[in-house]
């Protein structure tokens, strides 16, 4: 029964860490997408890339105590900002032509950091609430990180259903942590719906 | 002799929480008017609310390293936000009316945070001036992110007598609590001072 | 040789806390400055003196869990603030007449804090090459926070080498720790690779 208390918290760690690296990805692709349609050098468009990748996981991990935050303790944050940075100062006219690129890379992004949050939040003991909360608060940071060294509103006060999806995603991971469902299922579903929410506000907005 | 001290702290940290729960809501009811002026809809109106509003009491927990903060942990500093901005939303023609509604809100959250900030920074033995400013910084900081997502240079840099005035406030309180007086009454004179003055670098500028 | 060690980690306190001390006073003139020519009162630009200064110093102590930080509980570095605010505000006429004076002492900050940054990161016991990246963020943060609150796209972003240059000064004091070399030597040498190579991206660019 320990042993399996164990295994789960571990599992429940790696699962937090490939939604956190996956959404640092995205969120770093739509960073750099952005900054380089601004035609910032490469400098530019890798720091913006790091900063809002790792913007959410770093205020999760502050504001639950988490300290250091896994983004500066662990290489594979930067790698994985970097190579999207790259990726994105290579090709992004091949990018821009995919439709509304930033919206879609950050609607992965919202949906994964909301998962994990709530799952890192509910392992921290959080109360359900404010787990679902924290979790919101998570994805919508790497966001509002670009969009205000940017010097611009952030998408998540323009933009319809941002913090609902991400509040709906986060709300999935809760409920299914309360009716003891396992959590890859539930961290799946939940960055479905609000990746979901997200694409259908954005064609029909 | 330890029963009245331990009566004082649940008394100290009673206060703290009520001067916190309303410098929310004002500092709500300022953010969502802000963006309601803006023609943010009701999700961005209810997230910049939240941010504007708990921003203040976030940073100073975080800084003086009591995480996870209180604007997260307990469920009445989100539901204070919510009610303030859909208060907001609902009726901002009959708010603008009232001359700057904006301002005035701002000016009663700075003096509410500035004197909440400084009892908790007591209560965590910083030294005197140290507590009061950072009781300065946990009245500016709400503000200044409802100022730095809307895309525009923050009040307290564009107004007289911001920062000063809540430094009177926060100075207020640490006097009182040199001198040994009851912590309720410097904390009301300490937030009438900063309102005051406020109120009237607003009339007169 | 316990002896040694305490007397070592005390030199890198005091190695830290000048480099921090110092950075924070060029951070303050940079910040105030810009200010200044922005027009904004004497509050404001001891406000943004404050923030500018202090921002890179608090960003590091927050991520490696040194709450509450340097910053907050050492009336030395307001005091800093203030004083480069009060230089800034009655003589920035004459400091204008320098070439470029802002990004001159925005590059002595970097520097500076780059250094600082990574020393402090290498005592918390951060590996080497985390160590060097939370330098780069901590030179980083004042100069985002500055251009943030003035609500343009920080210097990070538009320069070309400033995150680079920052990287490579906190590249070179971990290098030196891993080779054993004493730690204030490689504190200048690190700060002086970054001031050069900002100057010459200055002059250059």
């Amino acid at each position: 029964m320990e042993f399996e208390t164990a295994a789960l918290a571990a599992n429940l760690r790696t699962l937090v860490l490939i939604l956190d690296l996956a959404g640092t990805f995205v969120f770093a692709l739509a960073g750099a997408t952005a900054a380089a349609r601004r035609q910032l050098d490469i400098f530019g468009v890798l720091v913006l890339a790091f900063a809002a990748a790792c913007a959410g996981g770093i205020v999760r991990d502050v504001l639950i105590g988490a300290t250091p935050p896994a983004a500066i303790t662990d290489w594979r944050f930067l790698a994985a900002s970097v190579l999207a940075g790259g990726i994105a100062f290579k090709w992004h006219a091949a990018i821009e032509r995919m439709a509304n690129p930033v919206r879609m890379f950050d609607a992965a992004g919202l949906a994964l950091f909301a998962v994990a949050g709530t799952q890192k939040a509910l392992a921290y003991e959080l109360n359900p609430v404010m787990a679902a909360l924290l979790g919101m608060l998570t994805g919508i940071g790497g966001g509002v990180v670009r969009d205000v060294l940017l010097a611009q509103i952030p998408l998540v006060l323009r933009a319809e259903l941002y913090a609902v999806a991400a509040l709906a995603g986060a709300a999935v991971v809760v409920l299914g942590d309360q009716f003891g469902a396992p959590p890859v299922p539930s961290a799946l579903c939940g960055a479905a719906l609000c990746f979901v929410l997200r694409v259908l506000a954005i064609k029909w907005g």
